[in-house]
């Protein structure tokens, strides 16, 4: 276990009409810049409650509405600009990540002097941030418990994390029943979204961090246990709760704090949905299966059969079919066996039972015209990846998952 | 799953030489009451090394030595005076729980007119504190993540807890080398306290909080691997992280969100402590066996066999026994049996393989002349607790622990 530091200073507030909590804005002064997405909140009633809470805080609203699937710079730029012409003096996000991540630079880029695409490139940049609340609607990024942002410029295909202490949320409310109105696509993208964070952690050839693996399979059993139920009864509130906590806290550090992992998935899916503007939950669900197999198969060029790093992938996978799907209970099997019940299970699950897309076709990525490209920046990675892939291996990828 | 708000804003820094971060004192202030135990940081070069790292800094230190196991009102009062007549900006406490609980009430106390005892009595009269800060030195209370002090008034014999965000540390060193030197004793104490911890929360009747159920039995599972490894290699970083990562964790709220449990076998060992002075974790480990056995054997007047209290207990131990200890891998034994055989792995755990005291003779209780009023104030817990108890089923278990 590598040295770390822990720290998620947001509060939750957690539970059904948790958000009379959004009172606690007035702490923070007395004009919030409200930032929501397509419009669902006014639909659903929820942005109504939000303006009453306010208004009876005596919270004063300007508003951001129309923030982006994959958010864009250039709606940022406008929220950072909003801030500074109107005395802003705290964001409040209503929606799911998109909003959410959105928010968290605009509340940087109030506080910074240059162009809002300087805090996405270099995160030493943000020096300060206007307070952030959020209230979420989606589970499946984590931002509302994290430090992290991601911000895509299309007219460049770029799509990019940024990460600031200064970003963490000081308040989110976690109110399940607002997740009930979400569509299936939408529970099964961002249950796909949230293990895929997990396992980002999880996969690692760091050992003997075993409270944050152990705290990894407990997140991903949880997953595989509610993200059906979820889909079969979408307004059961035992199943939205415990998946919008296992988003949380699959992202706020617990499950890769001493690890240090590289988030090579999340590398290649970048690329697709910057090229290809997919949903991410869904591009994560196709990548990681044949990442699996790939690496497996010892077909990087980094850990071929017999190398000890490809020693390192058949225990874990192993592992995480014994753990996470319950194979091999009285573990009388050889974990090579074990590793590829393990990618079955996932793609059952990801496919069959939650019904994502289970390849590129199916998203509308029919060509291969930018693989190499898109390769080229995903690859390169290192040492902090668990399996170092060079530009090939993701090319081949890639290929694989068409 | 109950609402619940979930706050840790403890920055925690983790590893090896992590003590560094102690120059981040010079943000709250330039002058720090340092608060420690019997000397032991004396012995190690731990006190050095805080006073060089200070010196640099630029804070200036005032010392509070001598805090005892079970600390004090006295020792509270004691350093609140000082604060006040020293013009103290923050505290920093070195050592175990004992020194970290009587520094938050210190920290309290130092902004409070009225006696320190208030703030035990009723945690709602902390309306400030100092800044606190700890460096660990033994993996057990959690106190270093969380908002929690026991005090004890022995010349009342009480033992009381009291919980205020103002005393939530504001940053914590956690370096599992300093962890090395404990005794064998104070390890496998430290682990059956935290151990408690978990448990006083997983056992619970509140259902669909499986995330925190995961943790729970993730945390469990660590303790019952690296438990073992640490008395046999005093000085194995592995498992001293990981007992000290599980113990930070096991208090923190993260097991025990959503459920709000009534700490019942705390209850307990806290009048254990206050009349006979015994150590808090070796109270928790004679308690906790013989509780499980007098409850599933639906001896309590709460829970009956056969009703359906009893049925909850019976259910959870059986999950217990299965997932924490590894029994039924092929789930075809009934309940009860695992139930039974759960009971059996955790005496023999803590008593075995901790060397661990099995009842109270051992550590010196032979008298039964206290119980009536210590079961009369330890039972009562109410709806809060899994099996609410009465002062007839507290008499019988603690005579059963004899």
């Amino acid at each position: 276990m590598y040295n770390f530091t822990f720290y998620t200073p947001t509060k939750i507030h957690f539970g059904k009409d948790q958000i009379s909590h959004l009172a606690e804005l007035k702490e923070s002064g007395s004009k919030a810049l409200l930032v929501y997405g397509g419009g669902s909140i006014k639909r659903s009633g929820l942005y109504d409650k939000v303006m009453e809470i306010l208004g009876e805080a005596g919270v004063a609203v300007v508003e951001l509405p129309g923030v982006e699937p994959n958010p864009r710079i250039e709606t940022v730029r406008k929220g950072a600009e909003m801030c500074k012409n109107e005395g802003i003096d705290m964001i409040l996000a209503v929606g799911g990540g998109s909003t959410i991540d959105a928010s968290k630079v605009i509340a940087g880029a109030a506080c910074y002097d240059g162009d809002a695409w300087d805090l996405v490139e270099d995160p030493s940049k943000v020096k300060a941030a206007l307070p952030l609340y959020t209230v979420l609607t989606l589970s499946a990024t984590g931002s509302e418990m994290d430090a992290v942002a991601v911000i895509s410029d299309m007219s460049r295909n770029l799509k990019q994390a940024t990460e600031s202490e200064y970003f963490l949320p000081k308040m989110s409310v976690l109110d399940p029943s607002y997740t009930c109105s979400v569509s299936a696509r939408q529970t099964s993208s961002g249950t796909a979204d949230m293990m895929s964070h997990v396992m980002e952690n999880y996969f690692s050839a760091v050992e003997g961090a075993e409270i944050q693996e152990q705290f990894a399979e407990g997140i991903l059993r949880t997953c595989v246990k509610y993200g059906p139920v979820a889909l079969a009864e979408p307004d059961n509130y035992e199943a939205r709760a415990n998946l919008m906590w296992a988003a949380s806290h699959a992202i706020n550090g617990l499950c890769g704090c001493g690890i240090s992992p590289g988030w090579g998935m999340h590398a290649m899916e970048h690329e697709l949905s910057a090229f290809y503007d997919i949903t991410h939950g869904e591009g994560l669900a196709i990548l990681t299966p044949v990442w699996m197999e790939y690496v497996l198969g010892g077909k990087a060029a980094s850990a071929p059969a017999g190398s000890e790093l490809h020693e390192k992938v058949v225990a874990k996978f192993a592992r995480y079919g014994r753990n996470v799907f319950g194979l091999d209970p009285l573990k009388e099997q050889a974990d090579e066996e074990v590793a590829k019940m393990a990618i079955e299970c996932l793609r059952k699950f990801f496919f069959e039972t939650m019904h994502i897309p289970a390849n590129m076709r199916v998203v509308g990525i029919e060509d291969e015209e930018n693989f190499e490209i898109m390769a080229q920046k995903a690859s390169g990675g290192g040492a902090r990846w668990f399996v170092p892939l060079t530009k090939e291996d993701v090319v081949e990828i890639f290929r694989a998952a068409k």
